[in-house]
């Protein structure tokens, strides 16, 4: 019998000293394994490094108008990638913005310019008590951006479906619920795609704050791990038929397509969220990196060439995941002590420990020499309150430590349930 | 007798119908010149393509620090650039942060941190009748970003030293004003240098707001037009002897080094200002693009390497300054209607036309097929009070092409003078 939780005592105590004496064994390794942020490891990006050559002398440097892109100019990006953007975002060329090497740093724009100037409704920096929905466990770092600005962090729990709707729908008639974030494919850390049906009550929200405004970070996009990717329903197009079409700012960038710190990032939105977001750029730069841009273009010249490269990262990464699920489940699977998502892509999976040692699992695995998030770092204040989610990041080592990864990480999950069973 | 105010009417109405024969003439050219910008040219950015190959896989991707360029981090730049803008800006390296392609970026994110967060007085943006001192003529940038955040500008004349240090000095006994932007060497658009007695008032200046920064905005710290350059006195270490180091904001960045529009900028602060700064960087980025900042290391491995590509970036830019100054001294030494800047260094010439026709004079070049700066731009809100000032910029026109327009301007600027004093 290996379900933990109708072991009795003596057995529980059996098995403790069984687990504990194979974490000593982990312990005696000294190891050295960094499973803490969804970093590419060096081979997959050097997929990319024909990128790096792409704008010389020879190769030239001008884009498909004739801009020679290595001066001045072009606020909202070169032609080529708009174009690009648009199709991996789903909205017309004309309403892409592309940018530097960060769509974080794009976010934290669109939120400051939120604070400064507002979207409608008078700056949010000016208004009580504003508030920010967050889908939890989602991304860290956003969760930073909206407390950075003072706003005060509602979690909205996750359902199999992506965020819970009923309580979004709930929360928004309060008109200082000014924004959400959304992670709608492969979500971080979950490795989930929101449902049609979540989409679509997402582009129908009537929120009481008409500054409202989803920020739908689709940085996996195109990260499928299977030739049979999930799909996620075009949020804006369902906006449009809401007429709904300001509700909703769209983020991706090439991060982990080409090169992490130096790819291209991009944002899209109504032609009046256009308006207002290009009023503050026009003050905030004389132009983008083009260079880097053309470099990506001619790269990336077509989404069948985005796809081909895709499918070669998905090469890399794909053995990766696997080992860990197969760990999970080889470890974990009977003792009814765990579960854990199955993604079809992205970078993360998302694995629920006993509740109330998630902390403790992370401990343990740190003594051990390996790097987690911090457990709880998904959660609105860093604070998880059941203290059971840790997200794993499979992609930054190689196959061969992911493998003592999991085992280490598994030992330590059942490490930790046995010591509070026990 | 050349001197258009000595003449009476007959020579005036003789001396306009010459000049104007001579615009006809030059109108049926159909000329397309622009001298509306400070963008190098072609030649310039030439100099620089090795910079483009200096990162691939036979070179590696490294920093000195052993870091793979490509990844995420590294939040404040690597380390060789930010010795090299240590260098430029007179600071230690580590109160440097090396960011993206654009200063003006930098100081944009600076003042909108100022308005969200401030810097130790709580938020500007929730101060009331907040104002900014504009040295002018000045940077219409510069103004621009502060305009967009709401503040008032205040107008600040230059003098032969730089900015009028008596009114300065009586301004910021005004808690409401909050910063003063400076161009300190060849300043945009005079060309000039602030003597070592306008830095050392600068670096005492005791102002009533304890927020009060002086963003000094260095652009052209090495871009000088010849072998004895103009010599700045490094403001740091006056505003140290002060007890005064939290005063200013340094930015410069090789946009007129390597590439306007992919070169890399960089901020230098006290180890106080830097702390909040940082602050903020870390929730915006996970860094910036490190890839650009490593071939920037790569081609500019030392100061000497920087001096000398500057020294090649002179011989193509002072033929076309030289140009320049010889046709308006022989066209217009002798008129007694206009005075200009003779610059030692950076990118402009500061012309003072007849009062009340620099806007004419704009029209009459923009007809005849010259685009020069809108007269007034370089003034706070775009109103330069004795319509007087026009701005400069030789460096993208061939120098065949500055030869015309030189001869186009000139002669645009004895006829607007003529119309006024007929």
């Amino acid at each position: 019998m290996a379900d933990y939780l109708r072991m009795n005592s003596d057995e529980l105590k059996k098995e403790f000293s069984s687990v504990k004496a194979k974490y000593d064994e982990l312990l005696s390794l000294k190891l050295s394994l960094d499973m803490s942020r969804g970093k590419p490891n060096f081979d997959n990006m050097d997929l990319c490094d024909d990128a790096l050559c792409a704008v010389n002398r020879e190769k030239g440097f001008k884009d498909l108008s004739g801009t020679d892109c290595r001066n001045y100019g072009g606020m909202d990006g070169i032609a080529e990638l708009k174009s690009l953007f648009g199709e991996v975002l789903g909205v017309p060329a004309e309403q892409v913005i592309v940018g530097g090497n960060s769509s974080l740093n794009m976010m934290f724009d669109t939120v400051a310019q939120g604070m400064t100037h507002g979207f409608g409704a008078g700056p949010w920096g000016l208004q009580k008590n504003i508030k920010f929905l967050c889908p939890a466990p989602g991304y860290d770092r956003h969760f930073g951006i909206t407390e950075h600005f003072g706003f005060e962090l509602i979690p909205v729990y996750m359902t199999a479906e992506g965020p819970d709707m009923d309580a979004v729908e709930e929360l928004v008639k309060d008109e200082t619920v000014k924004g959400i974030w959304c992670v709608p494919k492969y979500s971080n850390p979950e490795g989930m795609t929101y449902s049609d049906n979540v989409v679509r009550r997402m582009a129908a929200l009537k929120p009481a704050a008409c500054d409202f405004r989803i920020f739908w970070d689709n940085a996996y996009a195109v990260h499928d791990l299977y030739d049979e990717g999930d799909c996620l329903l075009n949020i804006y197009d369902e906006c449009l038929k809401n007429g709904n079409e300001d509700l909703v700012f769209m983020f991706t960038s090439t991060s982990k397509i080409t090169f992490p710190g130096a790819g291209v990032a991009a944002q899209a939105a109504s032609p009046n969220n256009l308006k207002m977001l290009k009023n503050r750029i026009k003050y905030q730069t004389i132009g983008p990196d083009k260079v880097n841009q053309l470099r990506h273009a001619r790269f990336l010249p077509d989404m069948a060439a985005l796809k081909l490269q895709m499918k070669k990262h998905a090469e890399i990464l794909r053995p990766k995941f696997e080992s860990v699920l197969s760990e999970l489940n080889n470890q974990l699977g009977d003792k009814n002590i765990a579960s854990w998502s199955k993604p079809r892509g992205g970078y993360f999976i998302s694995l629920y420990v006993y509740e109330g040692t998630a902390k403790r699992v992370c401990e343990l695995c740190s003594k051990a020499g390996m790097v987690l998030t911090p457990a709880g770092a998904p959660f609105p204040y860093g604070k998880d309150p059941k203290d059971s989610n840790i997200r794993i990041a499979p992609s930054y080592p190689s196959v061969e430590e992911i493998k003592k990864a999991a085992e280490l990480l598994c030992i330590a999950v059942r490490y930790a349930a046995l010591e509070k069973l026990l």
